[in-house]
């Protein structure tokens, strides 16, 4: 039971730290509420880091929301305050006196996934991660993406409904407006608008305004037929975005990740049958592969260990 | 005057063959019109390039417009009615004498830019194709990219507003709908029904339905106010797609190339000026620069002859 390196994922809401053994296995963990400033969160990660055993001779990796460049600064942190301009690398390489690599948190799941989950084996790979917002990452030939600047894969804001609602971002219909967890719920929403979710509505006590994603899964595996036809549709949206995905960049497959997978075919069934129907000349080329990821919410710590180890 | 490759464009109306030597300098080139039918294309491609020199000893690199697979067979090609399932390589090997690679045309358009024109020395490269439609290719690390199948770069197919325009390719609002020259001409057509393009329509001898891209451009050559009003809301359109491919991949470098691209800072200007409000964290991030093509229309083959050399 040796640990091979430490990985920990920065989220708004908490940090995760993992130990894993050259198989992945996570051997140790260790979740710490996130703080608010710069310094406390730098502090919260090495605590966190340390606390599975990272350290002379034990690497770190960390996954952190947002715009991370090559040096391991965090430049502008989604559902951060006041993480702006952040020296993780710098910082946690003093206080833990080991090597730490720095990438984003969707690029960590998507590395995670390649080499330990769902994404094995695939020539190219393409990691989406469904929750709040929409974050992706992409492999290929063994080799993580990561752009010119480190900056690539933030793939929730490409715009695919120009004409759509606004953005936090400053523009109009990103995808992730509509194949998020905050997608699907303002789809629910609508549908109990229009009096076509009385089911998802009740699971989330009758009130309309409390409708998230979950309610909708749940409201579907009991098999109820408006939560069906809001997951068909947002099926499609999901589907709309992997099918730019695949006419621009042309994967072996797609992992899908994030709290909503959990429902399994309920949202991959749909989302496959609208894909099949998207992509240009779906019967003339090899099928991409549509799955569900294997990590779950350890994709990014776990990912973020490997990169380290890998480094 | 040492041949070091040949190239050919395979395109819709006409085949492009060029002798390129050791720098990308064009040294012999010769044009046929495009045959119908499949056997008639191979011979054309075939006469073309041994026209240049193409024989024992001299490769030849052949850019096709479609889905090209990893073994040079053209599986649906746009614009070349009958050309399906096209051993391009097989066929031309054997008529030739020499080795041969096939690739998508935008792909070779791609290459060309980065081996010889304004793509030199990008680590991460975009390179837009903006004609009828819209061609890319993707440069990273010196590598071109050809996705799991050879298939990628489609990106004219990428919905951007899902809302949008049908396409040819079944989808709604695909990105050549708007950013392409058949993209401008439609903007310009709706501009003269909405009685704001009356230079334009001059341009064009007076019929609005003969209104093309060229005509913006020329107009706006000339200073015309309604022009220039089109040409502000199709380099927005083209930014839109632009600003996509950079939150996903975050290139170093844009090239756009194709025939519009010759009314420079026309359509540059205001695509660069949308461009840097969309793309997220602007002012946070290093610039990316969004510059002209050097090859006009010999990218294709010369990048084609390029990848021969290089194979």
């Amino acid at each position: 039971m040796t640990v091979r390196a430490v990985g920990v994922d920065l989220g708004g809401t908490k940090c995760l730290a993992v130990a894993i053994d050259a198989d992945g296995a996570v051997l140790a963990e260790h979740r710490v509420a996130t703080p608010r400033g710069g310094p406390a969160v730098l502090e919260a990660l090495a605590d966190a880091a340390a606390a599975v055993g990272a350290g002379p001779g034990v690497r770190v990796g960390v996954g952190a929301p947002g715009l991370v460049d090559r040096e391991g600064v965090l430049h502008a942190g989604a559902n951060l305050p006041g993480a702006r301009m952040l020296d993780i690398r710098g910082v946690l390489e003093e206080r833990l006196d080991t090597d730490v690599v720095v990438d984003n948190d969707a690029n960590c799941a998507a590395w995670g996934e390649f080499k330990h989950g769902a994404g094995r084996g695939a020539g190219v790979l393409v990691v989406v991660t469904q929750g709040t917002g929409i974050g992706g990452g992409i492999v290929a030939g063994g080799v993580l993406w990561r752009g010119a600047h480190g900056f690539g894969g933030e793939i929730g804001h490409m715009v695919v409904n120009a004409d759509g609602p606004p953005c936090p971002c400053g523009k109009r219909g990103c995808w992730e407006r509509y194949a998020s967890g905050t997608g699907l719920g303002a789809m629910a929403r609508e549908a109990a608008v229009g009096g076509r979710a009385e089911r998802i509505v009740d699971l989330a006590g009758g009130d309309v305004d409390a409708v998230r994603g979950e309610h909708v899964t749940a409201a579907a595996a009991e098999g109820d037929a408006g939560a069906i036809a809001v997951l068909d549709r947002f099926g499609w949206w999901v589907a709309l975005g992997l099918a730019n995905l695949a006419e621009l960049l042309d994967p072996e497959r797609f992992v899908l990740g994030g709290g909503l997978i959990e429902a399994g075919d309920l949202v991959l069934a749909p989302t496959r049958q609208a894909f099949a129907g998207l992509v240009q000349a779906w019967d003339a080329r090899p099928v991409i592969d549509v799955v569900a990821a294997e990590l779950g919410e350890h994709a990014g710590a776990i990912g973020a260990a490997a990169l380290a180890a890998d480094r």
